[in-house]
């Protein structure tokens, strides 16, 4: 038996270098070149064609290549007793966070008004800080290690989530209560997971209930964000910018007009960025678990959708 | 007896209002309008005419308005007897901190890169992150804490002071290692105080030993950099680029290469600026540790200049 890596479009050679290097009795075949499908009991998935998986009969354990599992979920093709397992990654979590620091200090100090100074020549030494809120939709592994650095840094922080959580030592809100969550905050950063339940959830009726000005700092997935939603509010004045990493569409179109708004910065998905030398060992100690019948890490609740 | 205040060009009333505050007993007279000098037996000052001290017979006491004092040394009129204290301020300590924090993220990240990209609508994905090894020079109060915080976000520091330091967490080099401390690096961050050992210290000669590209950010002043050579240092590919928030003349004038080079990011002298309501606690804590004969705090060492 053996694993598959599907993950079209990219260079799968570094995962299966990465994999030999720690077990070099795994049999790995690559898609679209996958021939033996019958001795394949693991898939390492990264935006697979839907419907897919049940070319192998034999499947027992799917495991994605990053941190989100929504590409895996979407998939309603896969059955439901399938274990998912996701990566949990050290580096990942500190580009991620340095991503978003960098996104919140950059609005605090005020670097876009700098720069078109420094254009017209101007030297301007009034107000030089922005007074900053900084509330965190989504405080799981990645969002949680947000609110620490940006606390040890001095700045106020607030969490959103989906379960009741006590005995933080920061400010959290339910997201019942999400009117309040908002009044609080006015740097809001979207790190929650893909689900139905959050898909769509950045829209103006949300934007709406911002403090005005508010600055938006998307890192989670393009579909949580209603793009055209964002360029209401921003004429409105809910939202007076944002620093984008994820788009619906990727690359983004050039006709796209976040192009060139200039309160919009545009990256192309390296907020972080899965290292398979760090996501290799996860995925073949999951592999070698499966094969044992122990406990799986980094296993998805397929329910709650991450 | 009582204070004066001699901070030309400046508003002093927020001092004046901060100081009565708590203790509405303390004599304040503010220059240009000091009338009676015999009263006077301590002074606040930034940036005093050089000399004006002489005019005040019973002086004691002299008090910064901010974290240098290079403004009250550079002035070889004022009797060496005299104490010289400066402000400490948790504050202020937090501005200059993150402001540094903000252009060590830059780099690391390449926002100019992805503003570049942006402008063209390209979407590159490749290389998302620049290895950063970032070298304080100055490792005080403001240069501890920032070396401090960039090893809670998980960055490499290594710091460079002019005494000998043990025990400490992280690599350190003496100014007579600057060699080997400029060989570690590649974000070079001046936070060195202002006196004649290091004024010019970033020259043509410094950043030829540099790393090629390495990028520099001065906070400390404008002093501590040879504005021609760090454009040489440019163009020779030592230096890939600075952030720089302090200048020789300020404001900048319009006439300066650097507004135009792409090369550089200027602020107006904004990385901390004094919170007078911070401050005047200390200023009138020392006035009354002065009246009562009792230790100063934050004296400085007029031997070592800070």
């Amino acid at each position: 038996m053996g694993i598959a890596i599907i993950s079209p479009g990219r260079d799968a050679s570094i995962w299966v270098d990465n994999i030999k290097k720690l077990d070099q009795s795994i049999d790995i075949q690559v898609y679209p070149e996958i021939k033996d499908f019958e001795s394949v009991d693991a898939v390492i998935l990264w935006q697979h064609p839907k419907g897919y998986l049940s070319s192998f009969p034999n499947l027992k354990l799917i495991c994605s290549m990053g941190a989100g599992v929504d590409h895996i979920l979407s998939d309603t093709s896969i059955p439901s007793h399938l274990p998912i397992t996701r990566i949990v990654d050290e580096r990942l979590t500190f580009s991620m966070t340095n991503y978003v620091i960098m996104g919140v200090l950059n609005y605090h100090r005020q670097l876009n008004r700098y720069q078109q100074d420094q254009q017209h020549k101007v030297w301007d030494m009034s107000n030089p800080e922005l007074p900053v809120n900084v509330g965190i939709m989504g405080v799981g592994a990645l969002g949680g290690d947000v609110v620490d650095k940006l606390r040890y840094l001095g700045i106020n922080v607030v969490g959103l989530g989906n379960s009741v959580k006590q005995h933080l030592s920061y400010p959290y809100y339910e997201q019942s209560q999400m009117d309040d969550f908002l009044a609080e905050v006015n740097v809001l950063v979207c790190m929650l997971p893909l689900t139905p339940g959050t898909e769509g959830i950045l829209n103006i009726d949300l934007f709406r209930k911002c403090n005005k000005g508010t600055y938006l700092i998307n890192v989670a997935r393009g579909k949580h964000l209603v793009e055209e939603d964002l360029i209401l509010a921003i004429n409105e004045g809910f939202i007076s910018g944002a620093l984008l990493d994820v788009f619906r569409q990727e690359p983004l179109p050039a006709s796209h007009p976040f192009w060139e708004m200039r309160e919009v910065t545009i990256t192309p998905h390296i907020a972080s960025v899965t290292n398979p030398s760090a996501a290799a060992p996860q995925i073949v100690d999951n592999y070698q678990r499966f094969k044992k019948g122990v406990e799986l890490i980094n296993q998805i609740d397929r329910k709650k959708g991450y």
